[in-house]
């Protein structure tokens, strides 16, 4: 299966690269932007069949190294094939 | 509305990012885990009703700003209100 997650900071976690997107499209012309967030989509196959059982090892993966957990938020995704 | 940009590397572009969480998955002794990759995922809040005109104008932003459309594809969505 496909598995999508979505790495993005928590509520109240600076942005820096958003606010500065924010910025760049203002200075481009650009009206009516806000809220800029950018996060992280870290997508790649999974050999397992069984939805449940990639759940629990995809949110493994994010708790020990996709996802800082202090600062970032994590959403799973899973696409079977 | 809402509008969610994809920013993702082309087929065939080096990703290094993606290869150093393979490798790092693999380490930690995540099994069967294949072709990863790492994109951005760019949100923000568009002042628009009308999802034509937005599409237009966010398909500038990203051939001006968001996107190296040289190395990088992208994909957009819009949420309405």
């Amino acid at each position: 299966m496909r598995v999508n997650v979505t790495v993005s900071l928590k509520a109240g976690v600076l942005d820096p690269q958003g606010q500065a997107i924010e910025n760049a499209l203002g200075s481009l012309g650009f009206k009516g932007v806000s809220h800029v967030t950018q996060s992280k989509l870290i997508s790649f196959d999974l050999d397992s069949t069984d939805a449940d059982a990639a759940r629990t090892q995809v949110t493994d993966m994010c708790e020990k190294l996709l996802a800082n957990t202090v600062i970032e938020r994590y959403d799973i995704a899973l696409e079977q094939d």
